[in-house]
């Protein structure tokens, strides 16, 4: 694990020391000042991680996927520039969302030249499957704004379906991961079934690790202030699993203390009697064991490389089963 | 004339066609409700055309730019959803903007997936020179976003350089014209000279259109309202040009009129007179003129065409010579 993690922050360095200069451009100042300081911003850079290993897995060099993982990094913080409006959320990595330190039209108009960026990036790849490439990328685009749609349509609602809420967090978490790994194969010479495998790895750690994150909300006591989900009445995995399979009793409960302006310590705790009782706890912890299964299942068909070895550590390091 | 008129009139009905079957989804209804309600919206559809003609005028049939010409007016959509957003602007085409018909999330988000939509129609162009094609499409994004960027810098300035103000007006209102007359040259297999002419051509007519604009505000007393520009404190090109033109005194006068709260009917009298004193009616005037004169000049360099001609008619009824 060591090696995994002097090899990924050596991608990590390289990754960032490039997005500080994500364009060599200093003007119009209220575009490129938080252009900058959006990409100066830090992060665990996973998902260009993903490309150059993913690229690597297949028997490419990773420095010929750099500029897809780059163009996927943007993408990302693209992402995060319209949701953070749209959350009404101040601060991001420790600092100021870009709505905050400057305002909503120069939030709305950073992301829209991030997506433009990102393409001029990604179009920089060296490759003769650039439509291709540029096919996955943008499918990526249209998904994640679908996925966004579903979560602000779930915010108001209870008639949520599991399967449905499954293709949100899909889509809204797992597509880029996907996008990563697909556009990482491609370049290092995949065929079309390592091309699907790494597909289907991504998925399976990008569903896994959103309901991990929901587990970990209510699980630990370090870290994330224990319940905030539910404080803040956010339609994670576990309130949508109990809704469907509690009973019509807590089911109606649950639904009470939704519609509560706050909530107190004990409802937080009558949520999580609920969860454990309609065997949300236990199906989400399978569910979770499963996707890391089947995600590492998928690496065993890749052959034996070094990049598969930290593809497998990297599923555990995001999943937080090792540190 | 008239002949003009029924072909691109049989152009745009083909363009609504498709625009009308943006998506074949209509779930997240979220999303896709307001895509279909923004490209349902109609609209002169000059850009998409100009692709058409463009390709035409250089050995092309238009039927191999529709997908391309398609996306151009996807991208044009999306910048008038997030532009509405950024101005507080509650109307457009006498139907309620996306942030006031939903709300300010769904317009962000929809202008997203615009983005998304438009690259997928580019990238169904079959053409060996794709990458070519979409590098020019994201270049054209980027410069966008500084032209809105420097639009929205100059809103609190009065210090503004006439050659920067050109920059961003060939940025916000000229680029999108050259975006669409470059990729159909491209497609129609134009030579890197033609290529030069129709971006060249387009570059003049947006520009000269741009001015045109500001002329008719002040000049006309039917259709727009008279000096509502003015009204409104917008700085035109006739603001600018006369902010760097007008004498000492001139120049004063102007700049505490439009630190006013509002704008009397006196108080645009008198800008109009220092507009004529300073010289700045008949330079804009002059540069219109010069432009239209110079785009003429460059359709004259391509082969005698029906497209040409049709180019040539575009330039007239956009600049309003003709009708």
């Amino acid at each position: 694990m060591d090696e995994f993690f002097t090899r990924i922050n050596q991608y990590r360095e390289q990754i960032n020391h490039k997005l500080a200069a994500v364009s060599n451009k200093t003007t119009p100042e209220s575009f490129y000042a938080p252009v900058h300081y959006v990409m100066s911003a830090g992060g665990k850079r996973i998902r260009p991680i993903l490309v150059l290993l993913s690229c690597e897995a297949v028997g490419g060099r990773a420095e010929q996927s750099l500029n897809a993982a780059l163009a996927i990094e943007i993408l990302h913080n693209f992402t995060l520039v319209h949701d953070d409006i749209m959350d009404h959320d101040d601060m991001r990595r420790g600092r100021q969302t870009v709505h905050e330190k400057w305002d909503e039209a120069t939030a709305i108009l950073v992301g829209d030249g991030l997506v433009g960026l990102a393409y001029s990036y990604l179009l920089k790849t060296n490759s003769a499957q650039i439509k291709d490439i540029c096919d996955i990328f943008t499918s990526g685009i249209i998904e994640l704004c679908e996925g966004q749609a579903l979560d602000k349509e779930f915010e108001n609602r209870f008639d949520i379906d599991l399967s449905r809420y499954m293709e949100m967090i899909e889509k809204k978490t797992a597509i880029l991961l996907m996008t990563a790994s697909e556009i990482g194969a491609i370049i290092g010479g995949a065929d079309s079934n390592q091309r699907r495998i790494l597909v289907e790895f991504s998925r399976q750690l990008g569903n896994a690790f959103q309901i991990q994150d929901d587990l970990i909300d209510i699980e630990l006591t370090s870290g994330k202030t224990y319940g905030s989900d539910i404080k803040q009445k956010k339609k994670t995995y576990l309130f949508v699993h109990a809704l469907n399979n509690a009973s019509a009793a807590m089911r109606d409960s649950l639904i009470h203390i939704y519609h509560q302006n706050t909530i107190t310590t004990d409802d937080i705790a009558i949520v999580l009697d609920i969860f454990e009782k309609s065997g949300t706890l236990t199906e989400a912890r399978r569910v979770v064991d499963a996707g890391i299964k089947q995600a590492h299942a998928e690496l065993m068909k890749l052959p034996t490389t070094t990049a598969r070895s930290d593809l497998a550590d990297m599923l555990d390091w995001i999943l937080k089963r090792k540190s």
